[in-house]
């Protein structure tokens, strides 16, 4: 939510909101007790448009399943009293009574002793039978008559009346969501209308001057609406009927305007956006005048998640999400969820646990209940949880993440090797067939594409070169990607290889100096004299690497000593660089070919970087290993990174 | 499917045509090698409309995210360099730029050094900044400047451009199903369209005279329409649009014009229908005319299954699913839903799978798998795993499983006490809080009803008393519902109950003669009477109970010796005596009042039957027993099972 005032010299923040931030279980608590219990409104439905649905009711068996006593087999329908001696060496003979029942034929005549009637599978047992003799089992005699050879016990394939489902008995409970199976067993009985929770109608909205919808152009400095798409789908997916209202500019007027509508057609409303602290300002003035009691909860202490702001209005509730994406999608899973599902009629969600071992200390506040995001992958004798490093602000934190763990409020850390219980975001872990932990590379996904294609899951943690190295050496990946230049040796990644791991030679990239098309300072000029041109001019800014990247070395190298503006502005990532050049934040920074071409930018070459993998030797033979190692060496896989601006090594 | 020719003494089957059963194994390789690979196609979707959806390409981030290097709190965006020096001690002055950039402003001026601009959370870094002081860190200095008092690293609060997601990674794989949490990812991207495979459009037809769709009223020997439905459901579960076409009466050339309809407008048809072995003949001639190869699979060895047949004709799948629900939806899940998920673009159903123990003997055919329906419940140590004693020909069987067990071709039988794997039909087991083993009775669902309200999952299994004892002594329940008479000491239950048991009082069920209203035989006679009238007319058909059940001791009483027709019809429960009479196979019987009161029948009581409960002492605290025993004892509880004709004890 941005800030349209003239420019102040501090930004005014309200910090009295924050003062009574409360714990989770207490935010929910009263936030429950502010809902509920509450009438659920009902609707009838036909049972073949209640496929996901929860029963409003329970419902009771109308019919006996099967409505009759139902032969199980083709044959013959007799008393088995009549075959009590019957035997190999002693056939007894029956007469055919003169009709057939096949399957939806009332019998018409009773079995008499002494007599058989034809049977269908499926058909009615009449009147004077209590067994059915397979036809296999029997001879013709004649033209009315039949042979059996052996005896019958009573009830042998029939099925009776009643005994798949017994009229009376309570056959689906209210709050059961209905699938295929419920389906089946309601219309076994010949139910075909239900009465089931109506799905609550919930409108998204979000706020926001610097949103704009996906498939809109980009302007500088928006961003796209993540929240408003991410809710919208999570509330239908956990029953709801969700109703997105786009995204309101800041104007109270506005957006009281638009909240009160939104409100008017719904059964409850969720905000997204407020990013600052700030921001939610004026949302929290507008519901003080909705309805009654308005706010329950502004601030939980939750991490991710602590401006999350709970309200009721005259019994609608009313819920503002933080505006980083994981903190929204966490508070929305952790607190809106359990409060949604109950106003559709559904069950608790129930979500499945895994034990696991985090590989890195974790540090947390202390006070605030911390969830971490974790990617899982399978150790030698347990799963490891890998924090997600991204933080709150991250789509791909949640996105990406398998499930989160939980560090007690009164715990500012969870120790490396930590046993730890990680929830789970879907059902259960699928353990992914490759698992790669480094440094990331486009050229990564270019190899790796055949293989998801054949089925194969793979899992890529980017971590860095040195994280994917310690992984490696712990046993936690299959291949670690790294470029590590070794001063000593003036050499790539070989020195950096310990015992039990192989270097596998990737390929190479280019790095040099980027700069925009457009600027006359770099035109023509080798890497050499473009950092003498830049350093020459003092309005010239740079950005630099991090500590530790290898084009690190390679730009300290260059500037010699020299700290020009912008040497401290060190992102990590070429991807960082080349957005701060074309967004002119800097003007020259060095990253790889691909990445200044996929920027428009200009590009002076000026040596070549070496991504390889270190593989873990005791992985080698696993099949994904080696359909890995078969699509990097692949005729395929060299054409893909060469057109894609890599040179295979 | 009905037979309606003329009466045949023997029904016609052709057997030829199961001459060649196929494994499992060879019958779905033969089924995917006649279908894959072939081409998918795709469709474009709006995002909100993807949910659910298979992506049909791998898409690659568009954009960095951010798309700019972004302030992660609300404060000033500086050079670190300047506060190198800055401390409690030496605090740095930094004049403040004449701007505030806002979320979603652009900025205009560069931080100089020596400078400061005020930035909100989710604002552009200003070129010449490297970090953000938050604002709680700063004080006013005057109208345009602040005082820093501690030192700011670089990047400290700055999110980098592509830090979230980087520009040209591989965002979502081809075959990912699009939930909330890709919406995310690709909403965040800006992507508001995806290219998504189609889903398969499936045809679904009923064949059988004696079907009878829901909500129809049910004619004498017909049977309501289960397949279709539940067919219907669990393709739109799998990825399919699934249309269902309605039942088809059994005439080849109305069945053909069906077949070729269906076929025209789909990429898949499914029979289901077909109960009996001669019943599919008429489908399969059709099969033959509709293209090539025809039929792949005729007969699988598998139960419940073994009439599968599967058939590609023209580059289209054509099923017919066995006849019985329970074979049909197996052989559903276990052949169809691989191909359907294949065309759907779907991967592979990843189902859970858990380890139980079986606590009876299950017998086996060699020479065909056979998976077998199971409920789970908690043992002392282990799952423990409940065959489903109801047969393919049962809906509940499969409806009510969580899951099954596989024994092996080569075995014919699985010992009690045994480990094994079993594969869930739900991503996980919800252990029910409260496990009833043994009679069911419709009182009972009466007294559950509260405790499913509050949500407490109450699962009963009916193996009749006996079962009932033997799995309370085992541990493997909570309360065992009995009816048992004592022949020595005239008394019920308590004789039965062993060490760890203790009786828990339920309710009187009033055991008597049914007959039909209209039946002048039995008008105004006692149960003494009923029987004398009964057995005086040779054309009077009476029905029994099984040998165990207590009610058959009172028959056998009122016999005295006797033996008149139908003795020998011996079905299980109260329902199916009911059923009997009220549908002419039978005159008279015993069952209990509720019953007889709910299939219009006549009733003459005659003695009281105790339901009763043996309670396992050790679960006597457990909440959900509490919470059943409470509402047993309660005034709403009582009430119930007055008014359902119950005389609770």
């Amino acid at each position: 939510m941005s800030n349209t005032s003239t420019p102040k010299p501090s930004p005014s923040l309200d910090q009295d909101q924050f003062l009574t931030i409360l714990s989770r279980e207490d935010a929910l608590a009263r936030f429950e007790a502010a809902l509920f219990p509450r009438d659920l409104p009902s609707e009838p439905r036909r049972l073949d448009d209640a496929l996901g649905c929860a029963l409003a009711e329970d419902v009771v068996a109308p019919i006996d399943v099967p409505p009759f006593d139902r032969s199980n087999v083709d044959g013959f329908a007799v008393g088995s009293a009549d075959l009590a001696s019957a035997g190999e060496a002693a056939p007894v003979q029956l007469l055919l009574n003169d009709e057939t029942i096949a399957c939806g034929t009332a019998p018409t005549r009773p079995v008499l002793s002494g007599t058989a009637t034809a049977i269908a599978t499926g058909g009615p047992v009449p009147r004077g039978a209590d067994a059915i003799v397979m036809v296999e089992h029997t001879q013709p005699a004649g033209q009315r008559a039949i042979e059996v050879r052996r005896a019958a016990s009573p009830g042998q394939f029939v099925s009776y009346a009643g005994s798949d489902i017994a009229r009376g008995e309570a056959l689906l409970r209210a709050g059961t969501v209905i699938g295929s199976r419920e389906i089946g067993m309601l219309a076994a009985c010949g139910i075909a209308d239900v009465q089931v929770a109506r799905r609550p109608r919930v409108a998204i909205l979000s706020t926001g001057d610097e949103l704009v919808q996906p498939g809109e152009a980009l302007r500088p400095a928006a961003i796209y609406d993540t929240n408003g798409a991410i809710v919208t789908a999570a509330i239908a997916e956990n029953g709801g009927e969700a109703h997105f209202l786009g995204a309101i500019a800041d104007d109270e007027a506005e957006l009281e305007a638009a909240m009160r509508n939104a409100l008017a057609g719904s059964d409850m409303l969720v905000l997204s956006g407020g990013t600052s602290k700030g921001a939610g300002d004026v949302s929290h003035r507008i519901i003080a005048r909705l309805g009654k009691p308005g706010i329950i909860a502004h601030g939980v202490a939750l991490k991710p998640g602590k401006p999350l702001c709970l309200a009721v209005c005259d019994g609608k509730p009313v819920i503002i999400l933080p505006g980083f994406p994981t903190s929204a999608m966490f508070t929305f899973h952790d607190m809106i969820v359990p409060v949604l599902r109950r106003m559709a009629g559904l069950p608790p969600r129930s979500d499945a646990k895994v034990t696991a071992k985090v590989p890195v200390r974790i540090a947390s506040e202390l006070g605030r209940t911390e969830f971490v995001m974790v990617s899982l992958v399978e150790g030698s004798d347990t799963l490891i949880a890998y924090p997600s490093g991204k933080g709150s602000g991250a789509i791909t934190s949640f996105a990406q993440a398998d499930g989160f763990l939980k560090i007690d409020a009164l715990a500012d850390q969870m120790p490396a090797g930590s046993d730890t219980e990680v929830t789970l975001f879907t059902p259960h872990v699928r353990v992914p067939d490759l698992v790669i932990v480094g440094s990331h590379c486009t050229g990564l996904d270019l190899v790796t594409a055949p293989l998801a294609r054949a089925g194969l899951i793979v899992r890529s943690i980017a971590v860095g070169s040195l994280g994917g190295l310690a992984a490696a050496k712990r046993g936690e990946c299959d291949l670690a990607p790294i470029h590590l230049f070794d001063d000593k040796t003036e050499t790539y990644n070989a020195p950096y290889l310990t015992d039990g791991l192989e270097l596998v030679p990737g390929w190479r990239r280019m790095q040099g100096i980027v700069f925009r098309k457009d600027d006359p300072r770099f035109a023509g000029l080798d890497a050499q004299q473009a950092v003498r041109a830049a350093l020459a001019d003092p309005a010239c800014i740079m950005v630099n690497r991090n500590q530790g990247a290898g084009t690190r070395i390679l730009i300290d190298r260059l500037l010699a000593g020299s700290r020009p503006d912008g040497y401290w502005n060190q992102p990590r990532s070429h991807n960082a660089v080349a957005a701060a050049v074309a967004q002119h934040r800097a003007d020259w920074g060095m990253t790889i070919a691909p990445v200044a071409h996929a920027s428009g930018l200009g590009f002076i070459p000026l040596a070549e970087e070496h991504y390889d993998f270190a593989l873990v030797a005791a992985s080698k033979r696993r099949p994904a290993v080696q359909a890995f190692l078969n699509a990097l060496a692949s005729d395929e896989g060299r054409a893909a990174l060469t057109a894609a601006g890599f040179r295979p090594a």
